[in-house]
């Protein structure tokens, strides 16, 4: 029987439910990460968990546990499902009182985690996908990992029923970010993305390119774009944690470039992968 | 023992819970309304309902009840309750689904109703609230009644820290709505809210207040309002469904006008209080 973490216990999956009155159910008060697992070790994990402390306290929701103790939760969930490659969910909510808007003085968070095998999508990452534009109606705190998200869930049902794999943002002119996804464009050898301000969620993979970027010198900058300078990129690519560096090479039925993923892309997907391999070779247990 | 509503069923309050994986808890993708209970009555619940087969519409969510058969449910939650005077609370979400932001291809909505006791705020309708100035980061769909809370909720915590009942809500200079509230000003005897397009909740009761208007021979316009507006105008009130027509008699801690709830207001809910009235008196089954 596939396991579940509920407040800290790992349960049967079947057996977990939360009260109609969370506030997660009600509000959408909670935050979420998402985690890959490759090989059967969480990947970036610190870097997730960084980000869910960071999303608590711009909501001043309290985690009961510290990182060291969340991970080895998380770990344990994965050994116990056998997970080798897919995602960890984590969500944490503000918990269960008498419906009002405000915080209630007493409430214990929920917290859930489970796990899903999900393939890395390679061939996608090899032809490259197809977007849409949406506008980005979202709230303006776009910075908080929150269960707030049905723009994103409207513009994602955009791209699908437009036979695309994601929908690109923009307020106004200024391209944000995708649905579940940052986006980057190269223009003249430089690689640019919005920089992560209240309009965007700083994304982890979004983060790893930088660091990517960096050792391979690549040239990058976090700056706004607009739809005219995306319509005009060389390479268009989106990053996220379940679909890694993912060139995009069709926007509103329009090819980008000649149409095929670019240099670049191809250069930071190669980087990406050997950082996903240094993961399954380490011992465990070894010193980093 | 308490009796809720979950899917079309009546059953034991504590028996009552929802699926990890509904895309109510995950996205808030879902929509709710909160319809008065007075005398054992519901009260402008046809209103209520429209409004939410409006907003199910407008996330193309489906509703499996017609608006008789809802009713009908309601009506037999308020008398298993023995309910007199409070709300029923109802919410319909997209249902259960592995996660995906786009629409799942088959999901069965999740339907959950249920009732609190909550008196009418007579005490503070007869003195006014305070309230404070919040800037309006929500999305911009604000027309649709959604699960998607948390801008609603900062503001209001906001309200609460500083010892408010309710906290105005400004997109720039111009006014919109309360946390949980429509917000008017009466100037130079006319009263002016904010038009119902997409940047706000085209609240029940503000509807009420409208047809009240009509009747009453007071003037009022729908139309955009300032800041400066709300700290200069002669009276400002606030309309829910919880709290009915709300003076408001102290906005960041400087008096509205004198201080006290204006004769406009006060006439407003000398009115609302004769169609509660008309409600109670009304004989059960007799032609409307």
């Amino acid at each position: 029987m596939e396991k579940l973490v509920l407040n800290g216990t790992l349960i049967d999956r079947g057996e977990a439910s939360v009260d109609i009155e969370d506030r997660g159910y009600q509000f959408g008060d909670g935050i979420y990460e998402v985690v890959r697992v490759y090989g059967g070790r969480l990947f970036t994990s610190e870097m997730h968990l960084k980000r869910l402390y960071q999303s608590a306290e711009k909501l001043s929701l309290h985690i009961p546990y510290t990182m060291e103790q969340l991970t080895a939760q998380l770990e344990a969930l994965v050994a116990a499902n056998r997970l080798d490659t897919g995602i960890v969910y984590l969500q944490f909510t503000r918990g269960v009182a008498k419906r009002k808007h405000h915080f209630p003085e007493t409430s214990e968070t929920t917290f859930v985690a489970y796990t899903s095998e999900m393939e890395r999508p390679l061939e996608k990452m090899r032809k490259g996908v197809k977007a849409v534009l949406a506008e980005d109606i979202r709230w303006l705190r776009c910075d908080i990992k929150s269960l707030n998200l049905l723009g994103n869930v409207l513009a994602k049902q955009k791209a699908v029923e437009n036979g695309a794999y994601e929908a690109i943002q923009h307020r106004g002119e200024t391209v944000t970010e995708g649905s579940s996804s940052n986006v980057f464009i190269v223009k003249d050898g430089v690689l640019l993305t919005h920089p992560a301000t209240n309009l965007i969620l700083n994304g982890i993979t979004r983060q790893v390119v930088f660091g990517i970027c960096g050792k391979e010198g690549i040239p990058f900058r976090e700056e706004p774009f607009t739809v005219a300078d995306l319509r005009a990129a060389d390479e268009v690519l989106m990053t996220s944690t379940t679909s890694e560096i993912m060139p995009i090479v069709d926007i509103d039925g329009k090819p980008v470039a000649d149409g095929t993923p670019g240099a670049i892309t191809l250069k930071l997907q190669q980087a990406f992968d050997r950082e996903i391999h240094a993961l399954s070779a380490a011992v465990p247990g070894a010193p980093k």
